[in-house]
């Protein structure tokens, strides 16, 4: 069964397209088309928004989802006359946050919200550049700086989980790819000695592994099955050696591992 | 005032995380401490929550607001017996979507969600390894493959853009920078004329560029006013005489001119 699903907001949809697709990965058995259509901030917008979901309610035979986060009230009137399923999630709990904390919310007042992303703005950048700038072990004299450490073979996923952490967390990410030198001799890098309090280690099944490497370098020693099978027994051989904590993020999402790494580490996230 | 809010799940956290951010921004008078605590997936994680609940409930005098995305039913019991004042996400919005697509979820089934980004996860990696290979104009010979060529002048806020746009929606965003020598002909650079259509221009405004620029360079020619502002006018006119859409990024989040961009260029995110 195929149904349409719409996340619609005044602002960047993100609210409701994170909470529609929660709700939604529920119903396992129906497949959803899932479109986001944020910034509906006129009744214009909103109109032309209708005549999308009644094309969807023809087309699938069935009503599609809304999940809208608006908070304009001419604006939401109008959506309320499509063929849609509205599931009004800004209306259901701000009437019984306002009884608990005893204020009324902007949404109630009439006011645009404004998410509060401002006072973090700068703080994520300096984040997300930490990371780029001390990607890969390319600078390790700001690592008494770095919130973490990961560290990790060549392609295991370090890069795109330090951005994510930087990105999403306000984290001050390093990584250090241990790289075949540092496994012949089987040793922590001097460089890493020092900040051992903040090392995290990622590991990746050998298959897997040698899946993305041969995507970069196709039949390569690099790239072979042996080559990496080796490369990450010794690696968590290390790891184990040295009590570092570490995850193998063969089966896990960014959000996943990243999430994973600030519970281990005890390390609480920089942007609320 | 002050107020306690926990953010609290089996998962990662982040639809609770989400909902709860954007529904606290409504109450713009309170000041909220936000603690997410994701992967509360055992009775003996909910009881050492209820006791940091019933801790903040003492010290702030009143009760935590807790948003939680659990789905098994033993743990949501532990956690209802503590001092907080519960939002459920879940519950409050499953049961009328059961009815609407006549399917059962897997919350009433009792079975735990998993969240669907694994057939995400190859997509949403290659495109930030996109975005890092070609970030900066160091690479220029992909751009048929890119979605999205972000320009501008240097510190404008390309680089976290073309991030946040690989790891939220999966774009495949390039981006390349305006530098002095291009200013000088006021010349759209030969490899991007062939682009054209997939162009987008970032502009700052000079005072918050030049601030920028001295964290990295201070006291220098290209940290300063006069330069910064000759530069944004320059790319501004560029921009305008070359009919390249732009965003002027100085007042807005990076999610915000993020989803703006997908907006004007009419593009669909890629992970959904």
């Amino acid at each position: 069964m195929k149904r349409t699903a719409f996340f619609i907001s005044d602002g960047t949809g993100i609210t409701a397209e994170t909470l529609g697709q929660s709700l939604l990965a529920q119903f396992e058995t129906i497949s959803f088309n899932k479109l986001t259509r944020p910034y509906i901030d006129t009744p214009d917008k909103a109109r032309a928004i209708v005549q999308q979901i009644n094309a969807a309610a023809d087309s699938d035979g069935a009503r599609p989802i809304i999940f809208d986060t608006l908070v304009n009230q001419e604006i939401r009137e109008i959506l309320a006359e499509s063929n849609g399923f509205m599931i009004d999630i800004f209306s259901s709990f701000l009437a019984p946050l306002e009884h608990e904390l005893l204020s009324r919310s902007s949404y109630s007042v009439g006011k645009s919200h404004s998410i509060a992303h401002n006072t973090n703005y700068a703080q994520r950048i300096e984040a997300v550049n930490f990371a780029l700038d001390n990607d890969d072990g390319a600078r390790t004299h700001y690592y008494d700086k770095a919130d973490i450490i990961l560290i990790g073979v060549s392609r295991s996923g370090k890069t795109p989980t330090c951005l994510y952490m930087a990105m999403q967390f306000g984290i001050r990410a390093a990584n250090y790819p241990l790289t075949e030198e540092d496994m012949e001799c089987l040793q922590l890098p001097a460089v890493l000695k020092k900040q051992k309090h903040k090392l995290f280690g990622l590991t990746i099944d050998p298959d897997r592994l040698s899946a993305i490497r041969n995507e970069r370098k196709p039949d390569s020693n690099y790239s072979s099955f042996g080559q990496c099978d080796f490369e990450v027994r010794e690696v968590e051989r290390l790891f184990k050696r040295e009590n570092i904590h570490f995850i193998n993020s063969t089966h896990f999402s960014v959000e996943e591992i990243s999430a994973k790494i600030l519970v281990e580490m005890g390390i609480e996230r920089k942007l609320t």
